[in-house]
């Protein structure tokens, strides 16, 4: 998606340890015109499919996500990390290693918001080796849920996680996909596959 | 508001140990509509103040803030819990106890974010001891902005958070104010000052 591209080359900062800080519009600051522009273009790719149901993970993907869900005219859920007092013990449950924060987190979602009934399309800020979404679908998969697709604004497609998801067969529509980036320089590569 | 009270009268639980859940429209499942309707009252309630930017805290916040910086046309910041290796050192910090989760968290807004041309308004879910937005206007007053005020969807108005706020002079909007609730009967009275 050229907008989003362009956005990333103007306002991403390159760091070193493979970094890629996109906080001034996506996830610390959020630009919710792009959002919207990001969500049409989900809906674009999507269309056709029966999707009732967004589901993304705390925190940096639940802003675009309902950005989405409105496109879409669809409720959101996002999976929890780590055990809640206000929670029921009801919950699927899986866990999810976090490379940024070096921790493995417990991510739960309540039975009651994802059954048989649900066609859900995922929706995240990044995809790099996959495994929040790994873990989602396992959540997915524990309710007896659909997965439509998966939507991401950023892959680090030069790690694993796109190879992965793409060779379940699941539709993942990434906006922008970095081929690769160089802290010294600051650039960064897009891969098109057109 | 009329709409939200029904739906905390239809789809709330209330639990023992002052619990209300309302995490089928809220905070697990989010009702993007609803919250549309919420930032439709809010921008009512809040015409002709000078507001560039949201201010929220992960992670039950953002939706909400998410579609209300979408009818105020203006981006979101979310303060976030806890150091992130992706972040700076150049933050604004403060400490957030947290009774749901019986924790103190460190909450950080990066100073690029927010300074002196920032004209905030504050959303969030809950308001109950006010520990959380006490943390915020810290934060806001750290970074030379102006609050223009507050608006949570769900105030527990027997808990103090409510009369703190109100003490300093700013404006806060409440959307449903919860002033009793009964986990034997799972009755809740909602006060209204006119």
């Amino acid at each position: 998606m050229e907008m989003l591209e362009e956005r990333i080359r103007r306002d991403g900062i390159v760091r070193s340890g493979n970094v890629l800080k996109v906080d001034s519009f996506i996830n610390h600051q959020m630009d919710i015109a792009l959002f919207e522009e990001m969500a049409k273009e989900w809906k674009r790719l999507f269309s056709g499919k029966p999707i009732n149901k967004i589901l993304t993970i705390e925190a940096s993907g639940i802003g675009i996500a309902a950005i989405v869900a409105k496109e879409f005219n669809v409720p959101v859920v996002f999976a929890k990390k780590s055990m809640s007092v206000n929670l029921d013990g009801n919950n699927y449950t899986t866990h999810i290693k976090s490379f940024t924060h070096n921790k493995i987190y417990d991510v739960i979602v309540s039975k009651k918001y994802l059954g048989p009934d649900d066609h859900v399309l995922i929706i995240d800020d990044f995809l790099a080796n996959g495994c929040a979404l790994v873990g989602l679908l396992e959540l997915i998969e524990a309710a007896g849920a659909h997965t439509e697709g998966i939507g991401i604004a950023i892959e680090k497609g030069y790690q694993l996680g796109g190879q992965i998801i793409r060779g379940r067969g699941i539709q993942l529509e990434s906006l922008a996909i970095v081929e690769s980036m160089n802290d010294q320089t600051g650039e960064i590569v897009f891969r098109h596959n057109n």
